[in-house]
């Protein structure tokens, strides 16, 4: 694995935990950890349960006891790190967004289309799919519960950038990140959106916008204190979005919102998709992540309302290997599904899903969106 | 009409309102008003529509244009008038609790009896039974949506006498109110639990409590200015229940729980109901009055969830009368309903309800309550 | 009062019942109601409460005892009409939109601010700003309790035509409705994202979309029976847009975005705003119109969350003239609220508000909104 | 650990992870698993991460390198193997509740105590106080947020054994469970109100019920196959409570109400927690772990209502060590919080908490509520 920060612990637990919990074909052997800082990569190799670690995450690649490269850094060093992976046979998981540009993105996928061709495979972590309500959702939009979809509503909602004094860190630079809640967040519900419907979009109308434009620099704020008012303290330029909204039209003939931002004072990581069809809607929050709000528009309406399905039974997906109904799970156990996933397709050797492909159709989307703003909010082919 | 306070002005504005929204079989006219200072009733004359008033109550049960007699008045003085009203010849819609005692309400009860044989008719005014959601709700166990009914779950939670520098108001003594959240909140939910599930509650164990012992006259409180600490202040002692919590088995072998309380901080008109039965359950809560939340467990546990219906179809019971589908009713429409139903029946000579006789169970129930609070709270006999 | 029909019946219980619940400088006297039909506009005199009827609306300006108007009609009559009355020295209370389009809107505005100055009144029925839990909102933002607004999320969400066998009624007409979701709801809250945080919209970038394009004609499905399939039913053109999706600029630097659209399936009338602010946020739903909630920014993170408000409190605006806490208000107290607010204005000499010309803006948004549209989603001013 | 089944499974996750996430002073070694069942238990030992595995739970006390035995086994063994523990100086971690009877619960307290003495540590499994919401509102009700409690309103719902074709598993044999409803879930929720509120209960009232009497066996039924109607389905006796209701008076002064049972259909896992004080109330429900509901009562009541805080910030307890606000937990992480507090606690040499004499008062209570329930629900001292 690539990176130990926020998603290197999400990553490690996942693969710490899936062949607790599944039943699965090979089981995941923790070999090594890479990260740029030697002290702090040793610390997380024995927090995280690594046997090894290194600074060089070239030599990874060279052992024959790695199989699998787990890329959990900023989006700048994907297309590096993942096509070098590729190119030494091993199979790749590349946390989202794929890339930081279309041009890499399309390098990736070519070359992880070629690496299929012998058996090595790839996919990108597009976890929140592996959220049970959400699996549920898509079934149910593909046994037609809905109906043809004429909405899709999709926001995500975030507010810990809303203090001006919040510093500048990697996330709100553009050569590290690529964007800003565009593609740290607004990537997400693209993702589900299309994935849910099993539409794609191909028009894009949207704008982007930031509100507070220089923030303290990182080091500058240590331990985060508050800073605002004085003089002395070094800033930096923020180059990237702070917020995101757009207009999409499917080839399905769905009309879509999309909205992701780090302004919604209040909102702390509310992914909501709400899914209007001709026969029914859904409804989802990412805050109460066990639930998934259904309507039945073929009930008689005296009958009808919005049904709270807690999705934690047995038969519901994924949630049947963890707890009675009712018993929660939360946020990290998308990654461990991830990981079953992932491992039991690479050892049966099935084309994991959401492939390079997949990864690269949303950055192809993101960047619409950002010649959208730029060209005053037209619609914008995808 | 006789009283005109809060209760009053509710049924005032049924008066007014029934005949416009609904199509009755006849039109109430709003002859009088009766009350006890002249002045306060003039104005409320005026103010509410009346064409009349009189300090003397007993003098509008000698008007030949009077054909109904409307009590609002405190439960200490119900029997009296409600007596006197059947007497004279006059149909009788009396506020709940029926009386203060199990003993007035038998003699009400055999009055009305008796009125009826004449084509004299009375009704005890439980208007929470004419909240759409709740008559819906009546309607879904009436056809066994829910199978055998195994838990009640009745709660009235209220707030308004926290501060303990409330003053010592009419409901707060025992001589005018009968007893304290039990008669006054406490009547409500005991009568729909029996009425919702079509059963009788036959033997209850319960307890009543007080939290605050003595409080400011309510002269010597004005404007409710903050009076703790102050030692000059006049206070009388608190007769009746704060609180009462109570368990009730019914003759169809359902358990009840019971809680009623004017000490529940932060609900301000939280008056619950959740029924599980073996095939379903329903919940409600007044502070979301429009809505009923229902459970079908026939239903595959993968697709089941608490579904949240909203109570404004023009199917719904009473909603049709009104505005389109989410388009909310409020409190006093329940009164309206009530008026339209009374009206109703009496035009066409049905036997309105809930009758006396049903407000007499209730009376029953509030007086086992009371023994069995006395008792330690034993199981006792309604 | 012209019109007498969903909106009329509102109006009309709105005109009864004002002064039985809030002490008003004058008391309005229901004189005669006008409508094309005349067995229809007895029957609603009748039912209503209109001392007379008629069946020519000009009449009505030329009664000397007639003071205020009260257009109720479909959007395609009202400029006509409230210049006419205001022509006759009557004061307007006109409902929205102001008009179908600018060009009327402005002869509108321009007449209203001429009456004006003889001391004639006119105002437009955006009556979702007498909510209490919105007007209170107001006050929030108002007294700074947000911060600088940065984000508007205003939907407005129906249901009711989903079914393509729904028939072709005037309010999808464009030369009766003038625009379809957009004018009818859309307009509500363009004017309430405005009211509410004190700006103005100054760019607005849009899509108007059409999902069902021919319907059965009314008069073909009486008691709307299900008419799919069934070749001989006669169909006509659908001439307004089913859904209306656009983002907006506010001259106070809030970025918002709009939906409204009759094809939710599910939501009945959801009728939602989210402002986000540098300090706090709100977000409502006419779905439960007693309830707003709250965030408070500057409390520690610790203990911070959206408050659920039940603004039923007597010190909230206009709940004190009504019920106890949690109590709750419905549907048709927006129109009572208006009435008070205006009779009292105008008895006052107080301009009221909205005033036509507030109407002429937001009617100048949704020209906006159409231009964009057609212009491929670009920005366009308003 | 002793037991593998549901609650050993839940275990094992936290052993694996606590030292994963959090900063212990000592980290686990998982050495051995035992179990009844040599196949079971060798399996389980694998897919959990134990290093050895026995069928004879007796040697395990024996291994010098064994330092905590935790207990998951049912009630009915708990006493005999805890003691044996703790004669063998390991340190104990037992599942809840304590034991089947007081007897055996005094017997263990007492051992506990001495044991203590010898620096060998003991606690009980109420991993619910291990819910970060739940933790949270100790610390409010702690530092006088909610002033006197007056209400305590405490209900654990479950649906799992509605339909009478479930088997009689050994959750509903008295010989192996002790009892059914109360002990069960039952036990948690007392638990939980005298941990929460800081007051103990003295008193108590309540009744147990049985709604099922004869349900098929087990091995009858392999499969869960629906069997109701088939005459040669083999059925056993039900011999503990479906439910218990029961209300309680404190040391403190504050009146609850409990409710236990597993035929509320709908509800999965429904533990819910209410508490209203002099100055302000507090919500729970399981169904929504990471969200708890505050009510400030000195807030203006204009201004006031319940807030929901969700309970993922740094500095809410355990949650700083996981993931970014909104990022939920879920239900093995009070497992995993309770083995890291039980490792430092140990590690330090400091009283784990909840006691095993905490675990013999909840066992007290339990069992005053059968006397009562026996005696006609008359309040009977714990």
């Amino acid at each position: 694995m690539i990176g130990h920060a926020f998603m290197g612990a999400a990553h490690a637990q996942a693969w710490r935990t899936a062949h607790r919990v599944f039943d699965l074909p090979a089981r995941p052997v923790m070999t090594v950890v890479a990260g740029r800082d030697e002290q702090a990569t040793r610390a997380a190799a024995q927090r995280q349960g690594w046997a090894g670690h290194t600074t060089d995450w070239r030599t990874v690649l060279e052992r024959d006891d790695v199989h699998v490269v787990d890329v959990c850094t900023p989006g700048d060093t994907h297309a590096e790190m993942a096509l070098a992976a590729l190119g030494a046979g091993k199979h790749v998981l590349c946390e989202k967004p794929l890339a930081n540009t279309v041009a890499e993105a399309e390098q990736m996928a070519a070359a992880a289309r070629e690496a299929e061709r012998h058996g090595v495979w790839s996919s990108v972590g597009f976890s929140y799919r592996r959220t049970p309500a959400l699996a549920y959702a898509r079934e149910l939009v593909a046994r037609g519960a809905l109906g043809t979809v004429r909405h899709v509503r999709a926001h995500y909602l975030q507010d810990w950038i809303v203090d001006p004094a919040f510093p500048l860190v990697w996330r709100l630079q553009k050569d590290k990140a690529g964007s800003g809640a565009l593609g740290d967040i607004g990537a997400h519900v693209v993702d589900l959106a299309q994935w849910l419907t099993g539409q794609r979009l191909t028009d894009v109308a949207g704008h982007l916008t930031r509100f507070v434009e220089r923030r303290p620099l990182a080091e500058a704020t240590s331990g985060l204190r508050a800073t605002s008012g004085e003089d002395d303290v070094e800033t930096g330029e923020v180059t990237v979005d702070d917020a995101a909204v757009f207009l999409g039209r499917t080839d399905g003939g769905a009309l879509a919102t999309f909205e992701a931002t780090r302004f919604a004072t209040g909102r702390k990581n509310a992914m909501r998709i709400e899914l209007n069809g001709s026969a029914g809607s859904l409804a989802f929050d990412f805050e109460a992540m066990n639930e998934l709000d259904v309507y039945d528009g073929t009930v008689p309406a005296r009958d009808a309302g919005f049904r709270r399905v807690l999705v934690t039974e047995p038969d519901h997906p994924y949630a049947g290997a963890w707890w009675p109904p009712g018993h929660g799970l939360g946020y990290e156990h998308t990654f461990v599904h991830q990981v079953a996933d992932f491992v039991r397709d690479v050892a049966t050797g099935t084309a994991p899903s959401p492939s390079f492909d997949d990864g690269l159709q949303v950055q192809r989307v993101l960047d619409a969106v950002e010649r959208s703003s730029d060209a005053g909010a037209t619609w914008t082919p995808v």
